[in-house]
């Protein structure tokens, strides 16, 4: 079993691969090689392994030379994200739009050299929804919620949705769409993405460091943990086709909770000098492109796979604490915790 | 009043352009400038009205040099139609995606360097609606129906149609796009759209020739005139956006009727022995097509800007004949009618 990683140095990618070389199997066939393609080089701890070899520049410049590649499936989480897209039209057009369809077509060539078509899950996201005219957003989206995007990201990622669903059904490729939710509690730094801050207000006074948050508390928001996600994504590469009920983009689990009910978990968690380590000041360009993000989401293909969200956000602040605790850096992460 | 029509010397491109000039003025502006964009010249009858301009060759050739054009509105038509694409994925991805692509990076160029952005009304496809896994198409698709397209055509009008909806979020363009129905009757000859044999069906026993419905009789699909089609285009170009009620696409005006119903209207206006020209016989790769194509539609969105469907097929066929009386080949187009 031979796999591509695209983003594969990043949060998500670096996550799955290494839960894939634990696992060292997938779809019941071992893992023998594991490619991590990326604007960076990977984490360290991956490129020691054996089985990993690392692809390091643009996906855009890659994709030709992956027609030659034997690759049984690719996990395609490559991205743009959602703030970079709304400042930068051009980067986004070419990092989430060109850079799938590039990829696509390097595939699909390989499937008309008469190789069998590459299993493909591609990482959509919850942000293809949103309202539109008089048509409000429902309080819960569903895996048939009409999608109407309000933000570049969302848009090219429902795009990709559909020129995946139809170099499948071409038979050019096995692609699978799921739909992430917010990923929460990223560890690092703050990135470009305007949800940056759902994991901003957890992980930062966690390390005894101050947070903004530019959002109303009242703010409701589907998230999942990180191994919720690629748990997720991992059940999606193995389903058949019929398990996974048609074509369309399928929502993974959602814990749908308030910026509140967070900060509650927060302190219960951790206590409340660490809560106090939140402030609220309202950022507009933020704000606006959350307003118009769904409220929460329900997950009805995916629970058909098994499939189930966290049961509360605390157990995901535990989780993060955990994978924290083990990392060299585990004083500066967890620095307001006592040890 | 600067114009461009893009497919303008296809049928319905030719059929807007004469409208149009007809006319005399657009959203209360005189036309001053009709610029025809096609692969093929357009009709004689078109070149010597002094207000066209006639531009031949690809469009996506043609798209770099719209940057310097002061279009104040562009009416989108040019497409690869729905066999074409089956059989052709690479012809279908560079015509429908590629191009619309590169117009509406022209126009976003010209907003760019401070110009008012162009007025683009895109011709979507009832096309896009289709059933998925274990989703079926309801008995009418609405404005608000799910799209799940089951053909590359469908795809790439939906994908230009989200590409639009962002282009106009962003300001670059004042885009709106409209889902057409199969125009019917088309003149002249068969094309390589699958549903080319619904205006087969009528145009060649009306012209005294025999002709093959390739589906069941009881196939119902929704249908628009010419006129009508013409009509929906210039009515969603004058509306204003809070009229448009969203930048999601919408449906025009549909006469949803079945083959059997069409016939029915053939015998009722041109006798018995004008129906008796048309033979069943089945056409699996047609049928097929149309076998995920709705069987009907709605348009809520377009009653509200004063659209309706033809009130009957009778209605489709008169206008037909009264179209085609009017042409130097009256006598070959309707050589079956009594003179």
């Amino acid at each position: 079993m031979q796999i591509l990683i695209t983003g594969g140095a990043g949060f998500v990618g670096s996550t799955l691969a290494r839960t894939l070389l634990a696992r060292g199997q997938l779809a019941g066939r071992p893992l023998r090689r594991l490619v991590l393609a990326d604007q960076v080089a990977p984490a360290p701890d991956l490129c020691t392994d054996p089985r990993v070899q690392a692809r390091t520049g643009p996906l855009l410049d890659q994709c030709a030379a992956l027609r030659d590649e034997p690759f049984d499936g690719v996990f395609h989480l490559a991205s743009a994200v959602s703030g970079e897209c709304e400042l930068d039209f051009d980067l986004g057009l070419r990092s989430n739009l060109d850079s799938t369809r590039a990829l696509l077509d390097a595939l699909r060539a390989r499937t008309l050299a008469g190789h069998t078509p590459a299993r493909l899950v591609f990482s959509s996201s919850v942000a293809v929804y949103g309202p539109d005219g008089d048509r409000p957003l429902p309080p819960l989206v569903a895996d048939d919620t009409l999608p109407a995007p309000q933000t570049s990201y969302g848009v090219q990622k429902l795009v990709c949705e559909h020129l995946i669903a139809d170099y499948t059904r071409k038979g050019f490729i096995d692609g699978r769409s799921a739909r992430l939710m917010t990923v929460t509690v990223r560890p690092g730094r703050p990135n470009g993405a305007a949800s940056s801050f759902f994991s901003g207000i957890i992980r930062e006074p966690l390390a005894g460091l101050p947070a903004l948050c530019p959002v109303d508390a009242q703010v409701s928001h589907p998230m999942a943990s990180p191994a919720g996600t690629v748990a997720g994504l991992i059940a999606v590469y193995e389903a058949t086709p019929e398990a996974l009920g048609g074509r369309l983009a399928l929502n993974l689990p959602a814990l749908n909770v308030r910026v509140a009910d967070m900060l509650d978990a927060l302190e219960a968690v951790a206590g409340p000098q660490v809560r106090a380590l939140v402030r609220f000041e309202k950022d507009p360009r933020i704000a606006d492109i959350v307003a118009r993000w769904p409220q929460g989401a329900t997950a009805a293909r995916a629970a058909a796979l098994g499939l189930r969200p966290e049961p509360d956000f605390a157990t995901i602040i535990r989780q993060y604490i955990a994978d924290c605790a083990a990392r060299p850096d585990a004083a500066q992460t967890l620095h307001a915790l006592p040890r």
